[in-house]
C-alpha cells in the first residue's frame, strides 16, 4: 500500500460547537494532506471508559500506519502527561488517563514517549483549556508528516490503565454485568470470548442469563430466534451480548448498565 | 473529470459508537485513497423507508462514478441478499430490502448483481452481526479500486422495492399524507410533482389543504407569505411540502407524520 | 505549503437529513478534489448568532487558502444577497445576514463581492428553497478550482453585521451576560479579553461574579480550584468564561443563557 496520511479523531467535544473543527484546522495547518476520519465526538463528557470502548471498536479496523488522536481528557490543564505510542502498526496520541486500555489489551505496545518537545507545540502561549487544538493537533500534524514519535520526548516511567470491572467466576458460572447499552438496545457485557471458552471447557452445555432470567444458549446470529425474542451471542468486539431479534433488549428485559449477565451451566444438560 | 475515489455512507449506526468508523477503516484498509463522505448515520434503527428518502435526497447530487454504500439492514444475519448495482453513472451497494426504492424511480438501472464471491469478503470468520464492516466495507474498497461489479456474483432473480404509500385521486382532489417532518418542522408529503401536474391539468385553480384546513395555492418560495404564515410549495426533492415562513409548520398546523395533505380545486376558482 | 482544496461547511441543516450530503455532492461534482471538513451542522435552525460564534471558534484555525461555506440562512428565497469575501488569507461564502460578524472582528477584510454571475449557478431552474445545493455548492466548487471571487459579481454597497450584546461599563464594573452554555456546562460570556484589560488597568484586583454571586479572580486553568468548585478564566476564544472543575457550571450556579456575569473590583483589594 502506498503512503497515506490517515488520522482518526475521538473526542468528547460534541458536534454542535466549533471545537472539533478547530482541531482539524490545526492539524491541516501542519499537514494539509491529512485524511481526517471521525471515530466519534459524542463520547459523554469526561467518560474515559466509554471513550476506551469506542476506540477499540474502531481503531484496529484502520490500515497500518494510521494515527489515532484521542482527546477525552478530564485532566486538561493539570500535570497529566500527553503520550504518543505505537501499538502494533498504529500510532496513538492520547492523555495519560487510561483511555488506551482496551487497545493495549489487543495490540502489542512497541514504543511509548511522553510528549515534551516545545518545538512541536503551537508557538506562543498555549491555551490552558484547549490542548486538543494547541498541543494534540500540531503534534498530530508533525507525526503525519513523518516525525518519529521518539523525537517528541522521553519514555514515560509508567502509564495508566483503567481498572475494568472483571466478571467473577464462582458457583459454576461466570457472573458479569452490562457495561454498555448500544443504539439498538443491545446489552453488551464485560464477559469476553476468553472467559467463555475457559468456562465452557468445564461444562457440557451453557445458558446465558440476564437479570436472573434465562436467555438461552450462545447463538451465531440474531435471526436464529423469532422476532421479539431475546438471545445471547458473541458480538463483533468479542464480548458476550444479549439482544432481541428486531427489538430492543434493554426494554424487553428491563435491563441497563450494571444489570447482571451471567453464563451458567445449562439446567437441561447432563454431564 | 479525472478519476476519483468518492464513496458515500448511509447507515442507521448512529455516531456515538465506533461502528461507522470501523466500516471506514475497513474500506480504507482496502483502498487508502477513498474519499469517504457521510450521507447520514442518524436514520432511525431499521427504518428502511426513512433511509430510502435520505438516500435519494443526496445520492443524485454526487459526481458520476460515485459509490454509495447503504447499510440500513434489519435483516443482517439472515439469508437476505447483498446487492451491487449501477443506476445511471453511480454504483450502489445495499442489502436487498427496498432501501434503493426511490433511487430506482429516478435513475435508470444499468446492471445488478448479488454479491457472492468469497474472495471479496474479509478473510476468516465473518461476524454474523456486523456485515457493514466485514462484507460491505471490503467489497466497497475493491469497487473503489476498480473492480467491476459483474465480478462479484450473478444477476439476482429479483430485488425488493418498498410498498410506498401512494396518494389517492378521488372526489376532485389528490389526497396524500405527511411522510416526513424535517428538522425545520416542514411537512413533506407523498404527493409528487407528477401527481400535481396530472390533477392541475383538469383544474382552473388548486388549493392545498393540511389536516382539512386550507393552506393556499402552491407558491414558489417561503418568502411569498408573511412570517408565521403557512404555505405550500414543491420542495427540492420534487414533493409537495407544507411549511411556515420563519416557523415550524408541524407546530403551527398541529400536524405530523400521517396527517392528511391534499390538493383540491380552489373554492374561488370558476371553470 | 503545496496547493490544497480544503473547504469547511457550517450549516443549520442537521445530520439526520440528506441535505448536507447533497451540498457536498454538488461541490464534488464541480471539484472532485475538494477536501470537505464539517465545522458543524447542528446550529439551531435560523440561529445566526450561534452560527457566527461557532464559525469564529473554528475558521481561523484552518490553513491559509481555506474556503469556508456558511449556510445559516433564514432569508433563503428572499432577495438577500449571497456574498463571497476574503478575510485575511481565507475565503468565505455566506448569505448577507451578519453570520460573518465575529470573523470580520478578528480577520481583516480584503475583498468582497455580491455573487451574481449566472454562469456559476447550477444550470436550469434554481430551487427556491435549497440555495445551499443549487447556488452555494457550485460556486464553492469553482472557487476551489481557482476562480477569483472578483469574477462572481460586483462589490456590494454594504453588508450586514450582527448587533451583538455588548457588556456595560458602570459602577466600577463590567456587566455582561452568558451568551452560550457549551457542552460541558461552561458559561461563556460576551466579555472579551479587551474589556477585561481596560477595566483591570483601573483596579488593583478584580472578582468575577455570576448571577450576583462571587466566583473569584480570573485563573489560568480549571485545575487551580478543587473539583466541584467554580472558577473564571479566559477561554480559547478570548472570552470570559465561568466553569466548574470536573462539573457543570450551569447546574452548580443555576445559570443559563442571559444570566449576568460581571467583573467588579475585588472586595478584598486595597488601592
Amino acid at each position: 500500500m502506498s503512503r497515506h496520511y490517515i488520522a482518526t479523531l475521538l473526542t468528547d467535544f460534541g458536534t454542535s460547537e466549533g471545537y472539533v473543527a478547530a482541531m482539524k484546522g490545526a492539524i491541516l495547518s501542519v499537514c494539509s494532506r491529512a485524511q481526517l476520519v471521525d471515530i466519534s465526538h459524542d463520547v459523554p463528557a469526561h467518560d474515559i471508559l466509554r471513550g476506551a470502548m469506542v476506540l477499540v471498536q474502531a481503531a484496529p479496523c484502520f490500515p497500518a500506519g494510521t494515527l489515532h488522536v484521542v482527546v477525552v481528557d478530564p485532566g486538561v490543564g493539570t500535570e497529566r502527561k500527553i503520550l504518543a505510542a505505537r501499538f502494533g502498526s498504529h500510532t496513538f496520541l492520547f492523555p495519560d488517563n487510561g483511555v488506551i486500555s482496551f487497545v493495549s489489551d489487543t495490540m502489542p505496545l512497541e514504543s511509548m514517549v511522553s510528549v515534551r518537545d516545545p518545538r512541536y507545540v503551537t508557538p506562543g502561549a498555549v491555551s490552558a483549556t484547549f490542548h486538543g487544538r494547541d498541543v494534540f493537533a500540531p503534534v498530530a500534524g508533525h507525526i503525519l508528516n513523518g516525525l518519529e514519535i521518539e523525537k517528541l520526548g522521553p519514555k514515560p516511567d509508567s502509564y495508566k490503565t483503567l481498572d475494568l470491572p472483571s466478571p467473577l467466576q464462582r458457583d459454576g458460572g461466570v457472573f458479569g454485568k452490562v457495561i454498555h447499552v448500544d443504539r439498538f438496545g443491545n446489552l453488551i457485557s464485560n464477559i469476553s470470548q476468553g472467559d467463555i471458552t475457559a468456562f465452557s471447557a468445564l461444562s457440557s452445555g451453557v445458558c446465558v442469563t440476564c437479570a436472573g432470567k434465562a436467555v438461552g444458549p450462545i447463538l451465531a446470529t440474531y435471526a436464529m430466534v423469532e422476532p421479539g425474542r431475546p438471545l445471547a451471542l458473541i458480538n463483533s468486539m468479542g464480548l458476550l451480548e444479549v439482544g432481541v431479534n428486531h427489538g430492543r433488549a434493554c426494554d424487553v428485559l428491563a435491563a441497563g448498565s450494571g444489570t447482571e449477565i451471567a453464563i451458567v451451566e445449562s439446567p437441561t444438560s447432563v454431564r
